[in-house]
């Protein structure tokens, strides 16, 4: 599998080589960037388009369909296209996980971290122009949805999320068909969604709540959609590792980095 | 394919070992009950979230469309992440089945199933408690079905579901490509809610039924949602392994245990 | 590809043994019977379901989009099941577009055909039984559509249809990937009704039409559901094999059966 | 990956033979017309279906959702049936970046766009006529979007497609799954209608725009929709080349045609 190779190539690159300016670190910001930036627009787009249809109405079933599928489908893309160049994160929360499990160096995923918010923000800035200034719609708290709920709501479904990750695209002995990681990555958001998307928006992804929030210069309840998901992309990547990789490698020096 | 392979590994294992305490017995199980936690949270929250967004109003089809594909592209990924490990059951009706036909034997059978309904119960109070106290909706019969109606309904539900796990993903003729069985089980529960979602809930896993029952403990009609995917499941495993897989195999000491 | 090499299989078999009584022919007739039944059961299932939420309301957007789905990802899962077993046809239009290109005998072909039939009466008396009666909805033309028009847009839409079964699962120089050809050929069915739906109801398959004409024994404009998916599947295989596949093969004897 | 072998194989012919007539040549233009008839014919069928169950009424979050899928679910159709013949662009912007980027000749270009123009008029004729002369619904810009703002918007959303191209069906790093590319492009478009389909249309197809001003003949910013296409396709060509590719091969003749 592409990516999980890639991570490991990144590893092995790091030891040896100035890994962020090494060009092949140089068309991974690239393709984090580029892949975000396609993500958070479609993604963030659906929201902007739904609440041009309704004149601002209150989220419906149809609607939470209609983000699920721009979402999911969107991301499915966005890792796609992102595999064999970055690995496909898109999502500090994923880059994060994968740093607790040993799977890339701290230097490399912060450059990530960047390139992502960085796509993230202009995502949400192209749509602001090309829509002719519509607000962007930021995340917050549903009504009768505590400060505590949403902060486990994002825990729990970025545990699946990085989970799914670690299962289909670093974990070894996953089966060698690539169209299986980017698919359940994309899908498992795509249902967390239609979970999650009535609470708490359903972000799962501190660069997809980034974006909105510098446009709309909106932080309320910010850091919500930066510990929840932290924290259960970290708890997904500690355990998937421990119980199910268990690998006996000699130890990565690029991994205390 | 991993998901067959697994299980006859599973099976080959259990002949010489304890197979309940042996590691990879214990890595199934988490992976069984991790898998059916992140499918019922999404499952089930999907139901939860269209109560929210309708006031408890009654379903639409927009609403059955949201949780065909939350209940669908949840399964398609539980199976996915599973499949390396545990083989991807996630359903103990699927696990019955697979007995029935020599797939797995009793004991470890009886631990998956144990794992599933843990699962569950854990995304169901998980829900609870970060949704701030909604209740889970449990399956039920919609007016004007009979118990025997929905009954029936559950028995060919199933059917059609483990009958897709067979030929996708045991049968030793299918193709060895590891995509087509995760989708093929997932979209198969998709479509089967289009259509009885709006007659008995279309559960097709008891497990999925469980864990409402517990959280809200409301017991009424629970059987059908055991009895009829069990049943169901039970007739396609014995109906494909005799018809289509026919194996000249020497009998596995396992498969009677 | 499981599904060509199977065709091929079986005119090669046909041409020594009696195809009918040989034990992969009963295979065969047995695979498409419940591939059939799953498929109609969902799709059909759908529109009762629909029927049901709505108290017999007129088709709508969501409705559409709810109908696409069950007959999409219902004929991916029926495609897939079969296709190791019997090419998944589940469709007298795919069948008779395969006989016109050279790649089913005759014989073969009309219990194929049985099957099919067979299976979607059996998925109309269970789901009108496990309903507690519902009408099963038959096909028909809306208001406005004329009986020239359905015509016309049957035969396009199977055309789309039969074209993509042989693109992806006849055509040789197809790649090895045994997913693209089940969910390119449940997709075009979807897509098709997202368009098609409105104005004739989308059949494209005649056991489709069948099953619910025979269980409500209403058969206006039956012939249409026939006639259309008959011609635009043959001339869909006529064009696919002389233009694209250009085979200089031998004459197979199978073929002129 | 049958799509990049496709285009080289072409770049190879087309140095020592007439391309123009070459049997081959002859095969992609009726592919590349038939893959784009299917593929308008669902997408713009979609819309008509719309405006009849909802008689002309304006578009809804529902409505979204379903042209979303006719053009996405679509567009994977027309992709895969035309990838081991044509490579599957129907679509002049996939077919001016693949030109960009070098990866086919000028001449064998502007014969698949018209191919693709061909296509995309005689699908909206056939659904003229088998819709009893409904109009086809040309594209637009919604109520308070400005030409400036909808041509940024068809070249992001164009970019993205087109990038998505490239990385799954050009790049000689992408894996060898041929079901990754015809799935990313078509959901790219899926998820970018769940955006733009509010504001512009989300065309991000000049042939998909053209069909339906010959046959309702309306031109009015008729030039957005062919302007803000190729220049985001040129744009994601020649980034992608440049930043990811970047061969060290020999100048290709036919790249100067």
């Amino acid at each position: 599998m592409p990516i999980h190779t890639q991570l490991v190539d990144r590893v092995a690159v790091g030891r040896y080589q100035d890994e962020v300016t090494h060009p092949s670190a140089i068309k991974a910001f690239v393709a984090e960037f580029i892949s975000t930036l396609i993500f958070v627009f479609a993604g963030q787009g659906s929201g902007m388009a739904f609440g041009k249809l309704t004149d601002g109405g209150a989220t419906t079933p149809a609607g939470l369909v209609a983000a699920a599928l721009a979402h999911g489908f969107g991301l499915f893309v966005a890792v796609s296209v992102g595999a064999n160049i970055s690995g496909g994160h898109v999502n500090p929360a994923v880059t994060f996980g994968a740093f607790i499990g040993g799977n890339i160096t701290l230097l490399r995923g912060i450059f990530y971290i960047i390139a992502q918010l960085l796509g993230s923000v202009v995502a949400c800035l192209l749509l602001f122009f090309s829509t002719g200034g519509l607000a962007t719609t930021g995340f917050s708290l549903s009504a009768g949805v505590s400060i505590w709920n949403a902060f486990v709501f994002e825990i729990l479904m970025t545990f699946g999320l990085v989970y799914t990750v670690y299962a289909t695209a670093i974990d070894p002995k996953k089966g060698d068909v690539g169209i299986i990681a980017p698919l359940a990555i994309g899908l498992v958001v795509a249902a967390n969604i239609l979970a999650g998307g009535a609470f708490t928006g359903a972000s799962m992804n501190p660069a997809v709540a980034f974006g909105p929030a510098v446009v709309s210069w909106d932080w309320g309840c910010h850091w919500i959609y930066w510990a929840g998901p932290l924290i259960g992309g970290g708890i997904a990547g500690a355990i998937y590792e421990l119980i199910f990789i268990n690998r006996t490698h000699e130890p990565l020096p690029g991994s205390e980095f």
